[in-house]
């Protein structure tokens, strides 16, 4: 069995670690991968799509734990949700809701106390009940043992581009390390359309055409490239994008093309 | 077998990588695990409490090695400390002796060239002397194998909160990545207390009552937490805490209630 | 078997996770450690002389995947070199070269398609190419079934210093999460030197002698020091050495010593 962790702990305290001696403790055999810990504090969206564009790489069965949570130790409930066959866990502030495309099997609010450390915490339910979730999960324990089960969670709404017969209206979603801004539109949303005789815009930068690289610029210049979340990004060749550009995200990016 | 590290190395440069490299090379079974890299460099103090809230959570029998060692290549001694079933490798500088809280079953002096990468050098025993003593003890190789016995170690004092009739004076001991800042105020200090009629001081900010958690307030105000170490927080909801009131390690914070 | 991976896909994204997750999907049991993941973006240097120096560390056999790439869906191809028993796994852009010093047994341009992610994006091939090609080696698929045979691959050149009769010309070439500034000046350059009459420049700043350790030093107070690369390092106690110099990678480094 595989544990993966996504967080937005960040990476200067132990938090991450003790949640790893929570689930070594429980399950010593058990592998644990760190998506990341690096998602900006609080940002809940950034986090489920992280999850979204991440988690269809690991194997079947992989129960991934997702803590990016804002109301810990208030009523938003500790969720498991169980979906074609891998197994999620986190908070309900939607955090689980891109990644979980499809009705899921089994929603369990972790409400039993049998399966957290005791009295949880205040402010850690990374280390107090999540982490114990997924370690009792994966040494075979049922998710119907772990709490009572529920009809829904919440769902975020992640902004849709729109085409239609003249332009492509779509946004910023994501900024990664590297200052690539990850647009909202998909490759499938070009279809049919001229690739070499597209403009990509954002505020006053236009960009021609749709790279087959970042070299294929100039060092510096910019690009519209289709990146590996299968969405159109706007780059810099061995450049920061961002610091380029100032752009953030939920800026407004535009497709147009000859017609 | 389980070790942990925790260290300053930061993520920067390959130093955590080349002390898993040493101890895979000695011991290709044994699992690591990293408590945290992202101690503040040199600072001994933030290490030794990262330890002292970190290492209950592991399997009994684990071997925490902690490296924040400004006096690498000095005279300061390479330490194994056995306690209540656990052990602790580091430099002899206080980083272990929070988590060590009672008189060590054993503390042996890290001298012995047979178990170092030879000869160490003058600016990283991370990986000459202390990834291969802890991989040599998760080996079975004996601790008395490893160097002469001390009787005595290096301790670092932190700050106790003090309370008295009408208040408790207390300071704060580390701050999180968040920016929440964790005084050395212990839930116990509370003790019979009127929680809702408490204020908590920190320079000119004024916090009413104990929150049930960082939401109860609303985003940006402050709150007085219990938190994940047991100790009192003073936190602002959804917002960096820090960089709101400018407060640092060693800031007073202060507790009243009404008599 | 074990498969290390360098990067300077930093921490803030999922990029290593989801390399991990490829890995895993197509070996389970192989272990995976990170060498570090903090490479300046784009530095192919930085990410050779890590490797370089960090690689030895490993038991022989290893996989080490190193992807400092910013020329990724360009016609730079992807390689993989067996030398001395290990395994090198990147693009062919130098990255591999300072830590490959010896003629390698086979280098293998990594074009099969039937051992990658299919069909690869254009700017991920850490996840397409990449940890596929070091997951299927670790499964035992031969290199010859990786891709074709090449007959050579992109060198990088290091700096080196130079010593005449009365001094040694050096430079900065890595700058370490502390500011130690890390030269090319190699402790075999010294043989013969009186070290406690060596004088180190950079810039403005002088050094007496070799020191024994940092803490040899008052605080924030310069030392030269033969550090863990085995070359000579610009360091301050306790202090960071970059902020105090402002000494960037390049910057001149020049030994003398009374006749």
């Amino acid at each position: 069995m595989l544990i993966t962790l996504t967080t937005d702990f960040g990476y200067q305290d132990a938090f991450v670690g003790v949640m790893k001696g929570v689930i070594a403790r429980i399950n010593p055999e058990v592998q644990v991968i760190d998506l990341t810990h690096g998602i900006p504090a609080h940002d809940v969206m950034a986090g489920a799509l992280t999850l979204r564009h991440g988690t269809g790489y690991f194997p079947p069965g992989t129960i991934h734990v997702a803590v990016v949570d804002p109301g810990v130790g208030s009523r938003r409930r500790p969720l498991l949700i169980e979906s074609e066959g891998n197994y999620f866990i986190g908070p309900d502030n939607g955090i689980l809701s891109l990644t979980v495309e499809t009705k899921p099997t089994r929603i369990v609010h972790l409400s039993n106390p049998a399966y957290q450390l005791n009295p949880p915490s205040r402010t850690f339910h990374g280390r107090d009940i999540f982490a114990p979730a997924a370690a009792y999960l994966s040494m075979g324990i049922s998710p119907a043992s772990l709490g009572e089960d529920l009809k829904s969670f919440v769902k975020l709404r992640s902004p849709v581009a729109r085409r239609d017969k003249s332009r492509i209206d779509g946004e910023i979603i994501y900024i990664d390390h590297y200052g690539n801004l990850f647009t909202n539109i998909r490759e499938h949303d070009l279809t049919g359309l001229p690739r070499g005789e597209l403009t990509t815009f954002l505020g006053p930068i236009a960009i021609r055409g749709i790279a087959p690289s970042y070299g294929s610029a100039a060092v510096g210049e910019f690009v519209a490239i289709l990146n590996s979340w299968g969405m159109l990004e706007i780059a810099a060749n061995k450049t920061n994008a961002q610091q380029r550009s100032r752009a953030k995200v939920g800026a407004k990016v535009t497709l147009t093309w000859k017609q």
